[in-house]
Parts: structure tokens; C-alpha cells; sequence
């Protein structure tokens, strides 16, 4: 079952800069990560008690963030939701007929096993699957 | 203070049609409510205790969210923050050099109280500080 949004991914270039601007309006970051896989750095700010802003800076060109940012420019890349079975999420939303990016779920930031839906399944929205690992 | 994220607003063109794809996921609608004065009509589904999901339909030609849709696409619009003082996230926006589009705050769904930050502020994010109405 989908429990709450986990995190609202944001594209950004310079990562100093994003968390500048974020930070301004009074939110902290928890944490700052590479994610090799998907050739990126992400920072955390979580807001109330369910939900992370992740800026993400590529890495690299080659990056799918960096391929975002030059086809659409800067802004919110994703929004991910969490459920504590992401592959039955996963079974769920194919049998609805919602076509899926990832056929298996994938490592993600924090640990996570994450799956993205495609946006033209949402109508423009790229949607991320999240099981968060607790482990702390 | 910011509280916690009040809503992720979606653009998209048929609200019936939006809605069956979120519901896909497990979602249910909370409420449909048109909002005249930005021309959209918006239906609410809540995602765990803090968030809800906003999918805008343009009731109009000329509504924000018709021409961010023939500009942009479908997808998502904003994210909005809730705070119990909108004007004094204003102020504190405004004196920390974020630029606002909204001098005072004016009416949202919900009765709400919003004022939306430029996107050039937030580096590409459209950010709606939000006064949530706790009346029921």
C-alpha cells in the first residue's frame, strides 16, 4: 500500500546553490549523497514529519539528470511515493495497465529500492515507487 | 514556520481522466471543488497524513493552468508548503532575497491562504507558501 509521498526530486545544476536558496526559507539539510548508478548528488531536506525535498546535481553529462535538465531545463524532476512493497506496488500498477520504466526495482538514494513508472502512464509525471529502508 | 508539504499540483487537460490513473495507484479523491478565480477545477487526493495530491483541470482558455499546459505540458506545477503565518514566510522570503509574485495573500482551494514565489527564485520551482484552514 502507497503510505505517503517520500520525496519530491528536483533537477538542479550547482547543488550549493539549490540548497542555498532551499535553506532560505528555513528548511536544513539532512544529509548529502552520490548515487553512482544514476550519476548524481543529492541533498536531503526534510519537510514535517513524511516528506524530503532531494535536490539532485549530475554528475556527470551523461547523467539522466543532466539529459533532463538540458531537454527541459531546471525544476521538480519527480515525485516519489513510498510503500513498504514497492514490487507489489510495482505488479499492481501493471496490472492497471500503467506501463513501468523498471521491470525490477533498483538501489536509489538511502538505500532504497525504488522503480519509476513512465510519464506518459501518469500524464506528464515521473513517478517513483520508494521502499525506504529503516535502518536507522 | 514551515510545517510540512500541503499539496503537489498537477496540470492536467481532463480531470476524469487523471483521476482514474491516480486512483489506479491506491489513491482515493477526497473532494472536487472549482476555484474560480484561477479558472481550474481541482480534485484532492490525500497521500498519508500530511500531503495531498492537486490535479488542476483549466475550466478556461485563459487560466494559469491552460497556458502553462500549451507552454510546458501536462505535469507537475507546484509544490506548496504549508506554514500557520503566510505572511510572515512572505516577509521572510522577501527579506532573504526570494522574489514573491503574490504582495498579499490571496484565496486558494480549501480557503486557503497562498502566495506563490517566483520561479526564478526557487531555481525552476514554482513554490506556493500556503495558509492552510483548519475548519473542519
Amino acid at each position: 500500500m502507497i503510505s505517503k509521498v517520500s520525496h519530491i526530486g528536483i533537477a538542479v545544476k550547482n547543488l550549493e546553490e539549490a540548497i542555498d536558496i532551499w535553506t532560505k526559507l528555513g528548511l536544513t539539510v539532512e544529509g548529502i549523497e552520490t548515487v553512482e548508478s544514476q550519476k548524481v548528488r543529492v541533498a536531503f531536506l526534510p519537510i514535517g514529519k513524511e516528506v524530503r525535498i532531494e535536490l539532485l546535481e549530475p554528475t556527470s553529462e551523461d547523467s539522466p539528470i543532466a539529459k533532463y535538465i538540458e531537454k527541459k531545463g531546471v525544476g521538480i524532476h519527480h515525485l516519489a511515493l513510498a510503500s513498504d512493497d514497492v514490487i507489489n506496488e510495482m505488479q499492481k500498477a501493471e496490472n492497471n495497465g500503467l506501463q513501468l520504466i523498471d521491470k525490477t526495482p533498483r538501489p536509489g538514494a538511502h538505500n532504497a529500492s525504488i522503480a519509476f513508472l513512465h510519464p506518459k502512464a501518469m500524464a506528464g509525471v515521473l513517478l517513483e515507487l520508494c521502499q525506504e529502508k529503516h535502518d536507522h
